[in-house]
């Protein structure tokens, strides 16, 4: 069942050269002239020589892992991110190492460890259990995508413009009522720009307008009781006005159509809805969901374009240490659909 | 920026032990007297060292790796599955690489070999795209889940069973007309038992019956599109009977339930409608989709089981070699939601 595999001592008494030159040739090649190395390289062509790169890796300190943490793959948007990064693979190389976190921080911080013990060469985190500064100490490149990102490198939204383009759509379709629900977000996570930028515009244009901010639930039944409960409430708060209902995430804006469209077999001329993400759920929906793209493409990209230029730094012999974390901004996209007609 | 790591030599200062005595502490701690140990393991404590497991992987061969690889995250199912699967990092500590392979057979099969170069101990694949005959002969662990499995191990839906729990339902529930929607599957496949299932109870209680066998496509818009054509047809066709539509994933069932919902504001009298898998979107859809329900945290559990009894055996000193290949089958469940009520 189990292999042989092939050994240095085997090619060395193949080539009839010494173990050493064979090592040589695989940690220094240039060391032999072009002829050995061409005599090596046939022999293990001729032996089915398989490299190890665990033993390269000792050498070399680069193992081309690359730690993933995403906080779960209920909702589209991390799920399609990280559909965006793991595409990756062809253009650089790296193979990633995934791990939903669910909300256990501790689970976390000992994957976190392990991958440190297994020298992954970076981090891309998505989840927002662990604080920027714990995260700064493990002192391994880190790219943070769409959260709390004081003391690491990051890739993030535009939010504070998604919120005033959110509201501005529903303003054109004719809404009187403006309303965002969205969780409690701390005010150092890029998401809180989304309630900011919408308060902002609001006032600015003495829009009317509500915040609800309230926790959705983790699973589908949840938000769909919330979403129902808060529906309710402006049915009676509002009942002959225009409702404009910016929700935080296409996930949610597709429970609050759904059950518009089960109660009335359509979305009402008194409410228009916006999302938040563009990922696919807001395509596949009952009607299409207008919503603030983000360029989750883009976002992937420019996350792993940045982590792979902070670990090619590290690989340096004097890596120039970074002044301070980077933060780049994606402009987000409104795309007007069906919701907001 | 670097930090220095603590090296053997370091430890063995440190404690005034030889460094030969500090491998031996890694390598055959029981060589050494229980105070000795100790000493050591305070000393690791007080030198804040972190365990290279690089280093220890050569030694013990054990790298906890195991491989996923999945089609693609735009099918509801395979987020699901890889989600389950992730989830199992609490009970078995693998540690998972995972590959989009997005019908890229070539760049499939590089990044297995790549893998097997980093030693990973076991694989479980999703995707179909390289035949278990080639599979087999990578000679590590496979676990195949829901696909071509002649010659690796698998864990797999009863799909024959799901196939005749469809069609009764839509008996049940006064359909006149059956329609089976899938692709032009292998024999070979667990899907193609879908098809056989719904023909032959249909054949056996003489029900009027269609196959509709056509390559749906692998974007969401050319999805609706398709299943749009297959629409008007069906209702040109059938005009006044009750037709009974078994789609072969949730995903398209989906997007026909959302087109028959923009047309006519409800699921119309004339429709029911099963999908398979119980992945997320049957039941965010506008309303909840009858399912035949694969057991998703079943299977990736079985998945799991099965991979790690396979890796145990491999590390054995005098594996015993599998006779053929052991293939679980997990019986589907079937969900009666609004789509057949």
């Amino acid at each position: 069942m189990k292999s042989k595999r092939v050994t240095f001592a085997d090619i060395a008494a193949y080539t009839n050269f010494s173990k050493t030159t064979i090592s040589r040739y695989f940690n220094n090649p240039d060391s032999l002239t072009l002829e050995n190395q061409q005599k090596i390289a046939d022999a293990l062509t001729a032996l089915n020589y398989k490299e190890n790169k665990v033993g390269r890796i000792l050498a070399s300190g680069k193992t081309e892992f690359v730690g993933i943490i995403i906080p779960n793959l209920y909702m589209h948007y991390y799920s399609e991110m990280l559909n965006q990064i793991l595409a990756t693979y062809e253009t650089y190389g790296y193979k990633f190492l995934v791990f939903a976190g669910n909300e256990k921080p501790d689970v976390e911080r000992r994957y976190i460890e392990e991958l440190l013990a297994y020298n992954i060469e970076g981090l891309i985190t998505l989840s927002p259990t662990i604080p920027s500064k714990d995260l700064a100490q493990y002192n391994v490149p880190i790219v943070a995508v769409e959260r709390e990102d004081q003391y690491i490198c990051s890739v993030s939204t535009d939010n504070y413009l998604g919120g005033i383009q959110a509201a501005s759509l529903l303003q054109k379709s004719g809404c009187q009522i403006l309303i965002h629900v969205n969780a409690r977000v701390p005010k150092t996570t890029p998401a809180s720009g989304r309630i900011q930028g919408f308060v902002d515009i609001c006032e600015e244009y003495h829009l009317p307008h509500e915040l609800i901010l309230t926790d959705l639930g983790n699973t589908f039944r949840e938000n769909r009781e919330k979403i129902s409960e808060i529906l309710k409430c402006l049915e009676q708060k509002y009942p002959e006005e225009k409702k404009g209902i910016f929700m935080s995430n296409d996930t949610h804006a597709n429970v609050l159509l759904n059950i518009l469209f089960r109660t009335y077999g359509k979305l009402p001329d008194t409410y228009r809805i916006v999302g938040f993400d563009n990922s696919p759920i807001s395509e596949e929906a009952v009607i299409p969901i207008s919503t603030v793209g983000q360029q989750i493409p883009v976002i992937a990209g420019e996350a792993m374009k940045l982590l792979s230029s902070l670990m090619e730094e590290r690989k340096k012999r004097q890596p120039a240490p970074l002044k301070e974390p980077i933060h780049k901004v994606v402009t987000p996209i409104l795309l007007r659909r069906a919701t907001t007609d």
